[in-house]
């Protein structure tokens, strides 16, 4: 989904050079032909099917980029650029250790489209612009739901962090306990505003459902924030080791692995080895490869966080608010009344249950 | 349900005078006698029963005073003692603006009971101390996730904040409209934590349903903080009149009032009245009668912000977390291991729906 | 200094009714007559004379509205509106205990002009409207720095707080303490930043030194949030009875008072009274009268957040910042090189002492 | 200065290991023998001496472990083991991109002493033990309050965040302005908080000047959070690439660099690398070797969190606050007076000048 965008400040049919959003070069009877690029695609190469869709908003001007196709991963035509991660060349160093998750991690590549068919069987929108918008939002509201996935790497984290106290011989002192209250607190709110977008679901005429997309976004916004701070609670229990401990390499070497053994231990009765094993477990999710996935991109996989705020901004209802507070204020006269349509049709009308269908 | 409690260091049975908790004094064939009193009884004066409960857990010694039973308001030995509230007495004055809020308000009491007869076909508990503690937490399950009733307050405060925003002229500043969406994302938090309580909820043998606990007590601890940001964020919209009001009968008076209509007016097609209405309406949510209910409530009702810490801490499963983090580590040794217990019977059996009624 | 202002989208001479500003109606050899209002003067009835000021950045058309000048409290022309207070008329009952603090208070009143004569030789602004931005910019850093003040009614709070929770028994609990060193840790805050705008400061040609600006509206911009921070936990520590407390008159009443005296009993070896007198004076500061200074006169006194944040914005020299970075990240080419002054005029320079007083 | 510590819950002489602290093993005519392990040393490897002092608080069962004393780099016995950093193998590939910042950076490495001799004319404390508290936190003043020294990393995070934010095309978004408000803010803040404790620093008997230890303490308290929060704001204006940029190899090589030049561009005018560079400078503080200086350092070097907190709580004088509480409210029993020492030693008396060098 995700164009590279060249000039943000630009509409697509605007900028310097076409191909900064994916679009249209040619037709055949067949189909389509499709020029562009999509960024940040996780996980890209493991899949079999690539989906094409506009990243946003579509004027008049712009129907040759409202286009939504599939194409096969091996299409001719794509070329996948792999990005770096930080620490990533761990992954090939010797030993297990020092990436810090040996056995888990994730890819991010940028997808170059040159002239890449797409049959019309497989071409589901193709310049129906005045679209793109509500596409938009429906996509996201799923995307932003199904960030609710973080709590799991939360979950981990905050067994790190508590392991790594624990390994450090302070669990018990009040401090410790109450940061690890605090995680605990924030990453359940995720939790949480995610299984509400979706309890608060509702069907489309189609009968499909989509969750409720003002708690979608509550839920996706509380992620541009809430993993940083559980990591930054994270790097504090952990101690300064976190970033100061020597290599693997040394820690096998013949001379200085025993000397590393002896000093890096904490507790007596933990050996050496676990405690730098948690210790990279806890770098490689606030600073190495997974901080990649549960940092950087909790903050702007499915929109950075402006989009939520504008999204929330749209669902408020605010009118609806405003003559809540003057029939409370007292106010009678009509003459300077906001135009407030409280029907049942906006986020209010679903959470007071209006024609609702769980109400039916 | 709430104690006076007298020294809050010591147990029930250890305080100096022994009616510092409600507790049983004396016994006949035919019912109990209690003495003691409670405090912050919300609305006690529109009942038709009182329902008292212990407050805390309660060990052996503190037997007397495991006790719950239902006597009629007007049971004879009981006092009530009206609380007063932040700008009580403006209730009293002639006129409707002043007071904010004309037509709701709510008040709390302290109940004090002197040898009040509960019989026994109204004692509910009589001596199981060690029910007192689940007793507890069960019923704090409950009333923490109805905290969720804050976001309805919310809700009035953001319109009147959005509506004086518009009355002053600046509905479209960006910061104005960044802050409303701020208040609305966090609003929104209190609301979808509260709902994920319920949707979470679990039967007991029983059949009668408990909200989950876990989510239920991350709904009243957002409770304790969210609505005192809405309250300093309205008050930046509302601008510093907010304060420095003159009276309504200034506002009434032959020579000063036609001054005020003319100086209090802000954009030019708003009656000067409704603007003085509206900004009472938001000091008397943050500072007046119904701050009581919105914030000073919102951060002791239903248990003050260390007790929903302590909960969660029980909830949480550190063991279980520090188990995942082990193995995603690569640890391997069991020496260190944490004793855990990835039973059905916890929180994250919950998540995870192990043998939860819904997968069934 | 503050206008009335009526619809803030509006410039002085662009307003439905031009004495929304305070602005010159009339000129005479001796002196100049001005029509206008200015709202929320603190203390003003307690003065000799007033200045009056303009408010905020003129142009050209506003050429009546740039005027500076000295009158008596007692001119001729002048009303003086008193604003209400939360919780005033407390002050008027019998007793001492409810009102909070019998001895210190404050008062705001709206200061209306109705041609007021200002002679010549007070008159030290008139006309020079070019001149209204520089006069507020350099007011106002004096006037944001000044409200260091608010730490002392910090210092009250958090002692308020850590004495009632001694009188409730719990004054060694780890979260109570943990909560003292917050509200200390953000309460500093406001006096370092403070302290550090007067210890940057620098003279102007006159030889006047002047706060520098930039610390200046970083303190202000502290108090605009920090004391409501720390009364949120002061309420926390005060617990549920410092909004549900009963009367002073009940407490002195013959029946009742024994009742309460017995009931609203803390910690063993505490009178009473001393416990409700703590609580009133947490109410006062944080709901009542002196919460109007504490709080509200902390967020919009001497400007509202989002005035500090233009200031805050105009002094930090992002150019400069950008120029760092490039180089830091090797980048050579000076095509899209922002303009950079590196020079010895701002913020920047003075930090790195480039040309200040102190160095030379 | 830093000892590996062992099981943080037991003092020095109660390791399980003696070696878990640095102490004395063996006293000649000459000198002494130290053994033990300094872990965490910043730039140890660019010096000529090393300082070796206790770490905490020592008790009588301590005595060999109350040792400081000067030894030069390469004395013998003392073995250097160089911390690994997070991206830290890309100093040595090709190129001067991907590591992006090519000129500077840092280092620790655990410090081991095996029997390592420090003369008598080196040695400055011998078995002391009753001074290492006072010399711990006189060091930890003097260290703490030096962490003013992030807000240079952070004017450069912040630039580069306005270049990036430039680069993109958005620099007038108003929510971009106003996180680099934010910053800016925040940033400031500690650069206040530092001034301020040495402009209130003081005097010792000896003539040498103390920082002020209540407000170097609150500075670097900011400083474990506040570079945090404006690297996440960082990573916000970055955008997604900081994270998913492909390899300098890549946009350098002949067949994928055109393509990279295309589709990495932003504004127009912008060279594309200068957009990498600027984005590798963000992942470098944020993610990479600087993220360790500018980030886990910022937590944990001069102290922990908890250690700052530690500190404030000592200089509070929390009594003193209760008296002047309790004087505001009119409480006039002596019964339940908190012993307070309002006297000139503390930081009050500093304060408010009671007999302070500035004063005399």
């Amino acid at each position: 989904m995700t164009d590279v965008k060249g000039d943000r400040s630009l509409a697509p049919h605007q900028q310097a050079d076409p191909d900064m959003f994916l679009h249209i070069t040619r037709r055949t009877e067949k189909g389509v032909y499709v020029s562009g690029a999509k960024a940040h695609q996780t996980g890209c190469i493991n899949s079999h099917y690539l989906l094409v869709m506009p990243t946003m908003r579509l004027g008049e001007n712009d129907k040759d980029y409202a286009v939504v196709g599939a194409v096969p991963v091996e299409a001719s035509g794509i070329t996948y650029i792999y990005g770096r991660q930080s620490c990533d060349s761990r992954s090939m160093e010797t030993g297990d250790i020092d990436v810090g998750n040996a056995t888990y991690g994730g890819q991010e590549a940028m997808v170059i489209f040159e002239d890449v068919f797409i049959p019309n069987n497989y071409l589901f929108m193709d310049g129906e612009y005045d679209y793109a918008a509500t596409l938009v939002e429906r996509f996201t509201a799923y995307h932003r739901r199904s960030y609710v996935c973080k709590c799991g790497l939360g979950d981990v984290l905050i067994g790190a962090a508590a392991e790594v106290a624990d390994m450090n011989g302070v669990p018990k002192a009040s401090h410790i306990k109450d940061k690890l209250v605090t995680m605990t607190h924030l990453n359940e709110t995720i939790f949480a505003t995610g299984i509400a977008a979706s309890h608060r679901g509702y069907p489309t005429d189609s009968g499909a459902y989509l969750p409720d997309e003002m708690l979608a976004n509550v839920c996706k916004h509380h992620v541009t924030k809430i993993p940083f701070e559980i990591g930054r609670l994270a790097q504090d229990l952990a101690g300064g080791l976190v970033s100061t401990l020597p290599s693997e390499a040394d820690l096998r070497q013949e001379e200085i692995g025993p000397l590393l053994q002896k000093y890096l231990r904490g507790r007596d009765d933990v050996p050496t080895e676990n405690r730098v094993r948690i210790l990279r477990l806890i770098e490689n999710l606030t600073m190495g490869r997974n901080a990649v996935g549960y940092l950087t991109e909790s903050m702007h996989g499915a929109g950075s966080p402006q989009a939520q705020r504008i999204q929330i901004a749209r669902a408020a209802q605010l009118n609806e608010k405003k003559t809540m507070a003057r029939t409370l204020a007292g106010i009678e006269t009509e003459a300077d009344k906001p135009e407030s349509t409280p029907t049942k049709d906006g986020y209010l009308g679903r959470v007071f249950d209006l024609d609702s269908p769980q109400e039916k």
